[in-house]
């Protein structure tokens, strides 16, 4: 038996999308693959008309239930592992080559887990900082011409997703902790750290740059997430008594 | 090492597109993977300006040079391989509901042969005419939607045949058969089984189609072609001496 992935609990995130026609053609195109959840984050024009021209009838109940965010921390914060896409190679950040490997690593995690996949704007494509929110960033490999349309750059990782599958049932991967509780984690840890004088308090997040990466990495649980902040409070009332003295 | 695809034997042809700006995201498409030979073949509305709004800049190479067609067979005369796409799956010829199968395919084809793919129109596809004229088939797999736009349809095998890659140097196929040469083949041989009896003069496509169709499935060489072909002329130059008996 092949099993692939669960379209379920993988939701397409378009932030600041520029042109209506681009929400509408990745509403068919995630329709064509069997994908129903889009998010969109803070769009140039919302103009339903537009949208809905390029979506096609066939995907107009996707562009009924498309979730509207204002920011880009309210639209990742229910999810447990989110996926963040780039034109751009190099850097200090590992990319992810290969859309088919990330299909492979996605199925497990999404047996129980809410999976984000994150496109930037047609123009600029996602900042540092909005890569910083990401547990995987993936590249697709291209020519010389390394800017796809939005659309059909969600076309390939849907396609990607969609074609995936694995032979064997995949062990399911532990409830991931939501970025809305890594999130509440971090800030936790930074005032924990601050407080005790291990990050500079005029400019914490230069240092917490690493630590974010770090835990990024490790794709953390939910119950690991109670631990971490745990100790973070722990610290924080630590030293209120310790001042206290 | 790893041998992908030739691309500059490989062409892009859209029969009958409708839309000028479907032209351009192709030609975009196409360039974000290494593609560059578009043949058009008929179009609805020829407006340079949508389509190169839509190519952006950076494809606008991939315009420049788009060969123009006014029907099918002029098209497709130069290639030794022709792949049709198709959103319908079943009936009665056999299709590949594999991109990354057609892809490993076409490896060794396309080291020395011309090869096509073909996409139809948007709202159609492809007939079964058009099908007629092809080797191969191919799917995009899709969920209950089936219908892709023609520009993300290119996309998608584009993507796929840009990824594929052997990781031995392919054997490579000897020249074959150009679609031209296939054609005069064709047109002889039904001259010749008219002029024997075989075919009903009357009615002489419907018995070629199934000709056409074992002829198509063995990639005929151009050598085999000027056998065939010799034998075609043959048995015509023999009937008219025997009529002239």
């Amino acid at each position: 038996m092949t099993v692939g992935l669960n379209r379920d609990h993988t939701t397409i995130v378009l932030h600041r999308p520029r042109y209506p026609e681009n929400i509408g053609s990745t509403a068919r195109a995630m329709c064509n693959m069997g994908f129903t959840r889009l998010t969109v984050v803070d769009p140039g024009i919302w103009d339903e008309e537009r949208i809905r021209r390029l979506a096609t009838h066939a995907a107009g109940a996707v562009v009924d239930d498309i979730r509207r965010c204002d920011n880009l921390d309210e639209a990742l914060a229910p999810f447990g592992h989110v996926v963040g896409t780039t034109a751009r190679t190099g850097g200090q950040r590992p990319v992810i080559r290969s859309p088919e490997f990330l299909a492979r690593e996605l199925i497990p995690i999404a047996v129980n887990n809410p999976v984000a996949i994150l496109f930037g704007p047609e123009d600029r494509g996602l900042t540092n900082d909005d890569l910083r929110r990401c547990h995987r960033v993936v590249n697709i490999p291209t020519q010389d011409f390394t800017s796809l349309n939005l659309a059909q750059a969600v076309m390939v990782i849907c396609y990607c997703l969609s074609t995936a599958g694995t032979h064997d049932p995949p062990a399911a991967t532990p409830r991931l902790a939501k970025r809305i509780e890594l999130d509440r984690m971090y800030a936790e840890m930074t005032a924990a750290l601050v407080r005790i004088g291990y990050l500079n308090p005029e400019n914490p997040d230069y240092w917490m740059i690493r630590i974010r990466r770090f835990f990024n990495r490790l794709s953390l649980r939910a119950g690991e997430v109670n631990i971490i902040r745990g100790i973070c409070r722990q610290i924080l009332g630590y030293a209120g008594r310790t001042d206290a003295q």
